[in-house]
């Protein structure tokens, strides 16, 4: 099984999704479907939603909650995509001009909390105390790491550990708190649980890493984004952390007058750009993707082999292979 | 008993609150306790924590819980201060410089979603539905409330009905809830907990609205705020609105062009606290403030008598006198 295989197996539970999401933007306030909307209608890939699903049917689960959870996790990471937006003062989204430079930061920052608070609301309303539990943790830890992410912007000396946690923090532990919540529904076994949690850091560890990489790397048009991103926003990723620990002091000092100067051109790019691929920085960092990929594999490897779970390595293949 | 016999009489149960926000602020990243701090110890009034223990305790509540709901709410609510002072391009507040001038829009944004979540996760540690329920229903209705409030920005033709429903879910739904939780723990029956939501759901009402009064009457230095800050932002409250129902055509048409001017100068402040004076329009607010404290009142009027019915009447009366 492939992704395109996985898009197609699982449609018709990742229709329900959409118009879960749909019937839950409903709001007195016109200005919340819009901008809900605006992200949600802009070619997201529901990566999120897929893996709650794919979790959720790995544990033999056949009731409708799934579509529920699903639209809450997608809720949480619109939420979070609209405050990123602003605080990164980004231009484009999925090929699209970002909400804020539409309505403005205001609207953005308003409605993000917007929809943070409904997933929460809409997660009370499935009465799990450990889904509860589950997702305020995986919120709590992930505005934790993106206040870690901003404290280090612009910080040349953040170290490899420090990046890892952030990673971990900011991305995984949604991503691995949607594969417990599938297992949760799922009324696995401990063992089980524990093993699609794992499956799901390991993922989400190399989903963020692969980002990284393809923000030097990737097809600009064929991605909608733009090239050098995160060293124009002050982000210190793993390709220019491993570039900080290879190079010579003079190319170091060279790569670090960048950063602070955070006066980004073209040739800094160039410069950098040419020093990753004398130092092979983007293999260092995919070769630690894949090693995330293998992790995750082998998490979930004493299931059954059924579809989900060939669904749920076809997912992590994808991962990985997203610049194609 | 008037609200300085109440500071007085719970000081300890509010010592407890202070420690339990301390406690709960910890997190392994520096900026999030300094932010938090930075609000957090700015002398707030901790109105909303002194209400969740007021309601438990006029429900014959004696245990611990109301310390940690009362700290859920007060994160609640410092968590929607941050990203209220984002939006609101606010410099002081609270007679100190505004988080997001020391630290950045972004670090407030960022700081306030770990806050919000931070909170409810707190509030699942409580595994009471009832209690997530309203809390979370509360969150949802209070930024529903922030929206429409923006688009109601620079809007003269605001209605006082859209003003009310505005204010009962931006200020009012909180504190309604606050009463209401504390209820829930107190294990009050169905009608007292009805009674107290209600009770707060007043008192909220005439809280903004004291508020709104104020910021076109009040003390400036005592507060610690700019007068006329809403109409310098667009805020087109019920004092406002008043004067919009009120004055000559000619007079309506000035107060339009300042407000679609959105340049703030201080005559036309002047211009606008004359007109005000002249229809009696503070008045007018503060005639409707009392209206919803005399709701409040009978709404718990058929609890006994006891020390934390007095306080609750000796907040209500603390509402509307607070530019003293």
């Amino acid at each position: 099984m492939n992704i395109e295989d996985v898009w197609v197996c699982y449609r018709e539970d990742l229709k329900k999704v959409e118009a879960h999401l749909q019937e839950n933007l409903e709001s007195h306030v016109p200005l919340i479907m819009q901008i809900g909307n605006h992200l949600l209608l802009s070619g997201g890939k529901r990566l999120r939603p897929l893996i709650v699903i794919l979790s959720s049917k790995l544990c033999r689960y056949h009731g409708d909650t799934g579509t529920c959870l699903a639209g809450i996790v997608e809720f949480i990471h619109t939420a979070s995509l609209l405050h990123d937006d602003v605080i990164d003062r980004a231009e484009i989204r999925r090929g699209k001009p970002v909400a804020n430079s539409i309505w403005g930061d205001e609207a953005s920052i308003l409605v993000g909390d917007y929809l943070y608070s409904k997933a929460l609301n809409l997660a009370v309303g499935l009465k799990n105390q450990r889904i509860m539990h589950t997702l305020s943790e995986a919120t709590t830890t992930m505005s934790e790491g993106q206040v870690f992410e901003l404290l280090k912007t612009n910080n040349p000396d953040i170290t490899e550990e420090e990046y890892l946690i952030m990673v971990q923090k900011k991305t995984a532990a949604l991503i691995s708190a949607c594969c417990r919540v599938g297992a949760i529904i799922g009324e696995a076994h401990n063992e089980e649980e524990e093993s699609l949690a794992s499956y799901g850091m390991n993922l989400g560890m190399a989903f963020q890493l692969a980002d990284d990489v393809l923000d030097y790397s990737a097809d600009e048009i064929k991605l909608g984004k733009t090239l050098g991103k995160d060293l124009d926003e002050g982000k210190i990723t793993l390709p220019l952390i491993h570039l900080l620990k290879s190079g010579t002091s003079e190319e170091i000092e060279g790569i670090k007058e960048i950063i602070r100067d955070n006066g980004f051109k073209p040739d800094s790019l160039g410069f950098i750009l040419r020093l990753m691929n004398k130092y092979n920085s983007m293999n260092y960092c995919l070769n630690k993707a894949k090693g995330y990929l293998t992790n995750a594999k082998e998490a979930i490897a004493h299931f059954k082999d059924t579809p989900p779970k060939q669904a749920l390595f076809a997912v992590a293949d994808y991962i990985i292979d997203r610049d194609k």
